[in-house]
């Protein structure tokens, strides 16, 4: 038999056996009992966000362990699988859980602190002043609580700090049971829990190699902004990201002053600095990139970098308006950010950040088509997925990826009728119609209702704290 | 006796008169019985939006039929009256109820329905047509219901419409018992309740004679624009209201395209057009005036004409953004307006559109003291009741207005900890913290429940016409 046959004649076998084994598996999988799976929750419709943006009316989502097992129409789905626990929401929709791509959770205990400031003098005359009298450990710890509390029953199921303390951060967020890429902050000046930023490099390779293989949380290196950090601590987080293949988390052209600044003592752009300093690749989110030129738009496509877009914080601030459409153009990865709680945003919401982001764009760019609903919620979910290096696992529902989903209910009032379901989310949609949070296949907030944490002894550790701040600063 | 010596005589006499007339009056009080009221209502603070803009703590509202009789500390209210009714909200402020000054509540029914448009667009291929096909009678009763169920649930105590059919949306908001600033529509085409502008002046006479003594209803009529509707049709609207002495509600310089096709055709702006044809004072009701340059901002100051700002609407329809802040600093009086459900906007939630006028005038003038949260506050109170020439009667809680009220919960981890009450409520609050809402003295929403409207009615009433609108279009 010549080579050419002999493929041919193997190609055959191989064509009937597989044939073969697919018929018996079928048949197996008809008469066999419907594989056992953890949970079943099925909504009046899907929201997959999949790559063909998929929706499913009357849909189930099927869970095993921390994952997505199965997603299809509900009859579907009951008939192939058999669940431990079963979740009806007949008037929601079910959705990727929301992805937030920068916050300072632990500031939730600074909220509405002080307000109405410029980013400089908010930072240097109330927040650095505040944090040096009273952030410890344990005002991490509640503060974290704290957001975490606020950010699961608004549907955000992973989200990523920079703070202090960051593995009391973590611990935190595991109990709470939700996502985290958590932040070990390097920053030029004694913080509270590094003395000095090779302190906090030594602290954050620890940190990374305690939480390398963890389920929830992705631990991260966080040096500041090129404006608080040396340039000697900016290369050694990077060294350090890469050499734990952990992502690096940093602000980057926030202000016009950060710009000027960098251009007049450097003759760079924030981003030029960054590529020049070599820490400029596809670990980095990068928060805020407003005041980035079209040559800082094209490094950041060249090196994959993702973008943290925070719109209220931009907004309240006065720091300006991320050109976040040209970004999307262009293809960057863009994710929505909360940003911290105290004065730069006052609530964790990415509901109402997903509402702001496509506002801005619409009157930035004086274009309504700029920035629709439906790419909006894909900045929320796979969108920011992308920008953490997440997206194979989370953003999106789809069998095999975590199982990372909330439920929004849409017997309210301001989802009545519903013309078009992406509309109703970025539009329309608030933070209280979010029913249910399931995270990595675990339920952590059921009818509105935390299951994880204890929200009456979170609001009296933060009433607590609240007195603390005020007498330390008087 | 001399002249003068009389004078210090009878003063005399007067004076002791006046102190034994005091002295009873003040003993008659502590010995006699609290005098009877129909509620007192008691909160973690009173946040009053009076003219010293008092903060109560642990504050109560007493109230007999539709007024303010009384308003201090709980122990003093309490001790002072007797009432019917008492609602004790321990971890809730009370404030003003929150005044809506610019929307088209009816069209609730077409919410989403054509998002991502630019306004003339929208108007045109969209929404006219839309409404020429499904707008009746019964359709702007059940979108009325709608839209106030979701008012009232966000602590909108009044709004101001402009629609067709108004007589409909005043009886669907006193049986919401809601308050209405209600415009009956004129405009230069034939509109689903009258088929030319004549009938529509006629019409709104009618109708403004009808609600002219309505404790909730203020009549008013409604031209649309000056783009839309005739010149002579405009005056006629003008004499109407001057002779009834209604507001008049109109959009003005909404666009570029307006401001521009009126410096075409007419060689004024929108506002001076306005003006020339005498139609401009203190009665009308400006929404938006986003393309008003420094003479139209004098013009309107001159004229006393209220401004109705919406920022979600402008934001999202890209029309632009209007300079409050310099309105403001001139003493022109400016409200907040949610706008229309279908495409401007998709939700008629007040707390949110301060949150966004806020945060738009930090960005748009880069200076994040721009429109404080004390000061957008009063724009969706007592600035809002100005705008409507109703503030003798509403926008803040003091003795002797109107009791329009709402109670905000602070048992949310939003609202923890609070180190600013008005931060608290223009940055952080969300409309489903609204816990109950008072109109007239009138309890309307009781823990988020509404007492005058049937919810699950008005869902399945508007999911009929939802199914009419979409096949209405095919």
């Amino acid at each position: 038999m010549g080579h050419y046959r002999r493929v041919f004649f193997f190609g055959i076998v191989r064509a009937i056996t597989c044939l073969l084994v697919w018929n018996v598996t079928v048949v197996a999988a008809q008469a066999a009992a419907p594989e056992p799976v953890d949970w079943i929750v099925t909504g009046k419709f899907v929201v997959t966000m999949d790559a063909s943006h998929r929706v499913i009316p009357h849909g189930s989502v099927a869970i095993r362990q921390d994952r997505i097992v199965g997603i299809g129409p509900a009859e579907e789905i009951n008939a192939r699988f058999q669940a431990a626990h079963t979740l009806k929401r007949e008037q929601d929709l079910i959705a990727p859980g929301l992805i937030d791509t920068h916050t300072h959770a632990a500031m939730s205990l600074f909220r509405a602190f002080a307000d109405d400031q410029r980013l400089q003098d908010w930072l240097t005359k109330f927040i650095f002043p505040a944090e040096a009298k009273n952030v410890d450990r344990e005002f991490v710890r509640w503060g974290t609580e704290l957001a975490c509390l606020e950010m699961a029953l608004a549907g955000i199921t992973t989200y990523t700090d920079m703070y202090y303390f960051e593995d009391e951060v973590a611990e935190t967020t595991k109990r709470a049971g939700l996502r985290g890429v958590l932040g070990s902050s390097v920053i030029g000046f004694p913080a509270p829990d590094y003395k000095s930023w090779q302190e906090a490099i030594r602290g954050a390779a620890r940190y990374l190699d305690t939480y390398a293989h963890d389920p929830l949380i992705v631990p991260a290196v966080a040096p500041h902004a090129i404006y608080t950090t040396p340039d000697e601590a900016l290369r050694a987080a990077h060294d350090l990201a890469v050499k734990m293949n952990a992502p690096l988390l940093i602000h980057v052209a926030e202000t016009q002053k950060e710009r000027d600044d960098a251009i007049a003592k450097r003759g760079m752009t924030p981003v030029e600095t960054l590529e020049k300093l070599g820490v400029l690749d596809g670990r980095v989110v990068a928060a805020h990139c407003i005041w980035v030129n079209d040559d800082d738009l094209e490094i950041l496509k060249r090196k994959g970098t993702g973008v943290a877009h925070c719109p209220s914080s931009n907004m309240k601030l006065a720091s300006g308006i991320a050109p976040v459409t040209k970004m999307l153009k262009l293809g960057i990865n863009v994710g929505i950010g909360t940003d911290g709680f105290a004065g730069s945003n006052d609530s964790a919401d990415l509901i109402l950040e997903m509402n702001l982001a496509a506002k801005l764009q619409k009157v930035a760019t004086m274009d309504p088509h700029s920035l629709p609903a439906e790419q909006v919620l894909e900045m929320a979910t796979l969108g920011g997925a992308r920008v953490l290096g997440l997206d194979r696992e989370i953003g999106s529902l789809e069998t095999g990826k975590r199982a990372d989903l909330i439920t929004i209910s849409l017997a309210h009032p301001n989802a009545v009728p519903l013309y078009n379901l992406y509309s109703q989310i970025a539009y329309a949609a608030k933070a209280s119609d979010v029913d249910d949070v399931f995270v990595n296949g675990s339920q952590v907030v059921s009818g509105r209702k935390m299951l994880t944490l204890d929200a009456e002894e979170i609001y009296r550790r933060a009433e607590a704290y609240h007195l603390r701040v005020i007498n330390s600063l008087r």
